[in-house]
């Protein structure tokens, strides 16, 4: 069963209106942030000479504007000039749904495809604002904590900015869903939640440290 | 700290060959497969008109073949004749790498890119083989266990064939590795591991059966 949002919602482009499964199909912004201030992978893809790549790397926001991490893109950067042509999917993975019949299985998931130019950050407050966002949204809390970086480290480092203005969403909660003939097949139906987790953090050998209260708490789900 | 492979290993093309952090370059084929059947979701990056699209879906491994669930991609779908160039991109994130400085700040992950053609599968034997290695990817057992596809939804369903034979694969384990004249900076350091983790069923309201042993003890870990 697939969520509907009544609030405001953007109309989509051609080419982000979502094509299959269109129940699911999200436009609100509201909900496309909230997707991508929970997650921090983003998978990019770009095209050198007729072949897509799709490379994964990690992300940060900062209003309307998304920051990427440039250093997963070198092919693209090799040949990134006026921009290049992105897009940009951000995928959580919620669950296994499991249905009677083979062909009604699904998965729930939350997932965002924002499409338009990526361009190189070069001016240098802005790329140090841009690197400090997407550390912020990886561990907030932990730029102000670490070795600031310097010319040579900031020189070497790129971030892409792209604006956050085409864009669509799928969303899809909730349970199984079977024809109804099927209900009365003798299997187990339900839905197996899949989640990311925080594991026991390993302090480093050289480390005498404490750890702060930031990264004791740390955790993916988005504050409300 | 990357990982050092010594067994093996294909020579990677052109294309694949890993341009940045080329330390952390994987070709070996038994290492690939190691990521390829612990994940199951990839992003498909295709190309229409020149725009870049990814989009998540699942996959299945029979052999030297990967099988990806066509119903993500009803755009490249329609535009699908003697197959279309793609390249398949699996992403296992397994921790945040914490450092002294925010410039060697890392993660650590598990990913292998998969370029080539996908070509439709018709032949209705294969496609049904297919789909039963995309289930059996996913949850072992669960396809003996469900309603069987019949013709109708057979055809209703679209799965895409990529011979995996130009790929590469990047790893990241480890711990932080910071410079020198950094360790003696006074934050917390380490790594904090990431992990997909299981949740406790919800059974279908309308579900009497108990759950079977391939549910009650499903994990993504791969048996060794």
């Amino acid at each position: 069963m697939s969520t509907n949002f009544n609030s405001s919602s953007s109309a989509p482009s051609l080419r982000t209106r979502v094509v299959r499964e269109s129940q699911r199909a999200v436009y609100d912004r509201e909900v496309v942030y909230q997707i991508l201030d929970e997650a921090f992978l983003c998978h990019v893809g770009f095209v050198v000479e007729e072949q897509p790549f799709v490379i994964p790397t990690s992300y940060g926001r900062d209003g309307d504007l998304l920051y990427i991490h440039g250093s997963a893109a070198s092919r693209m950067l090799r040949n990134l000039d006026q921009g290049v042509p992105v897009c940009v999917t951000v995928t959580l993975l919620d669950g296994l749904v499991l249905a009677r019949s083979v062909f009604n299985h699904s998965m729930n998931y939350r997932s965002v495809v924002i499409l338009g130019t990526a361009t190189l950050v070069d001016d240098p407050a802005e790329k140090l604002a841009a690197l400090r966002a997407l550390s912020e949204h990886i561990i907030p809390g932990r730029w102000d904590d670490s070795r600031q970086p310097n010319e040579k480290e900031l020189r070497a480092t790129s971030v892409l900015r792209l604006p956050i203005s085409e864009f669509s969403a799928k969303v899809r909660v909730g349970p199984a869903v079977d024809d109804e003939q099927d209900y009365s097949f003798p299997t187990w139906a339900g839905v197996i939640p899949l989640e990311t987790v925080v594991g026991t953090a390993i302090r480093d050998e050289r480390c005498q440290q404490e750890m702060p209260t930031y990264l004791r708490n740390y955790s993916r789900k988005v504050k409300p």
